[in-house]
């Protein structure tokens, strides 16, 4: 496993660069549920560090099959976490592939934790040890002191972060939508304080490194954000699987079509019972192409629309 | 490394257990900051293997020092996740330590996720495999439904849950504290959700699973939530180096004095410079029964005074 290679720009710059060259703003998920896939079933493989090489030989298929056509890859830890060890070394393995084939990588990890807690897990995943990524989640909810090690970390090391707020399952608004005395919502008040350490660190305008998670699946929320956060790049869960459409993300992107990524994670994999890795690699190439063209055609249709 | 024997107890029964035998309601918190101790430095030890085997060690020493006057151990995963794979393998062995003492243990590593998302991390951390732990601190910033998996895995498997409900540093406020429309602060909407999932899972009162995070420095804040979330137990990080004292805590406390543990990570380890592991284990057992008796004045001088 090789460490991540030191960044040579931003992360906002070469996310763009990536949507650019790839003509795309797919971003591919990468969520190993070994069980929902005859390759990687456990019932045939045994051991864990056998399940664990399967799902790292699938996703090489998935990444080489679509590599050209998406944005970005964003791995969910949560499910290599769940493989134990063996899962963390596949974890690392796949970061390191996905780097290979030059694409950004988003660690959807959702972290968070107070003062040198919160540097040791920037060490973690900003830095340059094997879990390391080109960008990481986080969670706010201990307060916007607790993002600055983040954020510090990003900046230093050309890396990006995307904040949660609005997320896309069904009781999202439980908290995130509360009316405070101001008059603002929760998410709106994490949204500002994005948006003001947007300013802060490129007070010329453009795109920093500091992101916002916004689910595919709340309405108008995406549009909100996007306006009230112009220099975050949006990194747009719920598409596909949890229901959310290519319409209802238009109002992510700014009007060049840039801004956000719209992540895809079992709506990019092979039927469950495919039994080969090139067919795993075809579908992949293909289910992510209808998926860029479909972002594509929404927002001609908005452009034209609006 | 051994996977965690299946509990034979609730985790609220077994934790009170290991207070009454004990006599304690310190929680060691295992911090791994390898270069703040000689004997864990990583330019003494060069290679992350040798940094990771040397923070087992002396852990393990400090575990062995401190193990009959502790009620539980609280390893925070960033500082393992920060020394990459083989900090993983450090947390497994440390786990499996603490396990082998008979102590409880709580990985605070503040996850949270939606529906299978986090049903992978319950997995990874309420199951049987080689992270897992007692219990584990949870994030509420995406909603009460994506606490359920948490929950459920807890129930069946007789483990626990802390919830951030009102963290220790500075900055917690700027989103837990904001008062909304119906009066109630954020942290109060993510109490009364624990308070009523208390309610259902122990129709009879008594402590559940299902727990909150409430810093020592937090002042009236401990003592509020105590009394609104009456079937949870309380664990209160900052006290120590983050300034909590110990009658600052005597509210998280109920009238039999259980309840709440009290967590201290720096405060229970040795002198940065010190060279031999007998004395690492010697000094923490030193600090541990220091802070022992600190807490139990503390809660003698409230029961005297109310």
């Amino acid at each position: 496993v090789s460490a991540p290679a030191t960044a040579t720009a931003p992360f906002a710059a070469r996310l763009a660069d990536s949507v650019r060259a790839r003509g795309s703003r797919v971003c591919l998920g990468i969520d190993p549920r070994p069980e929902g896939h005859a390759l990687t079933h456990p019932d045939r493989l045994g051991s864990a560090a056998a399940v664990a090489d399967a799902v790292v030989a699938y996703y090489r298929a998935v990444l080489d099959g679509c590599a050209d056509v998406v944005a970005c890859v964003k791995p969910q830890s949560a499910f290599f976490e769940a493989l134990g060890l063996p899962g963390l070394e596949a974890l690392a393995r796949l970061l390191a592939a996905a780097r290979a084939l030059g694409l950004p990588t988003v660690l959807d990890a959702k972290r968070g934790d107070i003062g040198s807690t919160a540097e040791a897990y920037a060490r973690a995943y900003l830095g340059d040890g094997d879990l390391a990524a080109d960008a990481l989640t986080v969670s706010p909810y201990l307060g916007f002191d607790t993002l600055e090690p983040f954020i510090t970390a990003a900046t230093a090391n050309d890396r990006g972060l995307f904040v949660l707020v609005a997320t896309s399952n069904p009781g999202a608004g439980a908290l995130q939508d509360l009316v405070t005395s101001d008059g603002r919502r929760v998410f709106e008040h994490v949204t500002d304080a994005l948006a003001d350490a947007g300013r802060r660190l490129a007070p010329g305008g453009g795109y920093g490194p500091v992101g916002a998670v916004v689910g595919a699946t709340r309405g108008a929320r995406l549009g909100e954000v996007r306006a009230r956060l112009p220099q975050g790049w949006l990194l747009v869960p719920g598409f596909g699987a949890q229901g959310g459409a290519a319409a209802d993300v238009a109002s992510a992107f700014d009007d060049s079509g840039l801004g956000a990524v719209v992540n895809s994670s079992r709506g990019l994999t092979a039927p469950p019972e495919t039994s080969d890795l090139a067919t795993v690699a075809r579908e992949a190439r293909r289910r992510a192409l209808a998926m860029r063209e479909a972002l594509d055609r929404a927002i001609t249709a908005r452009a034209a629309s609006g």
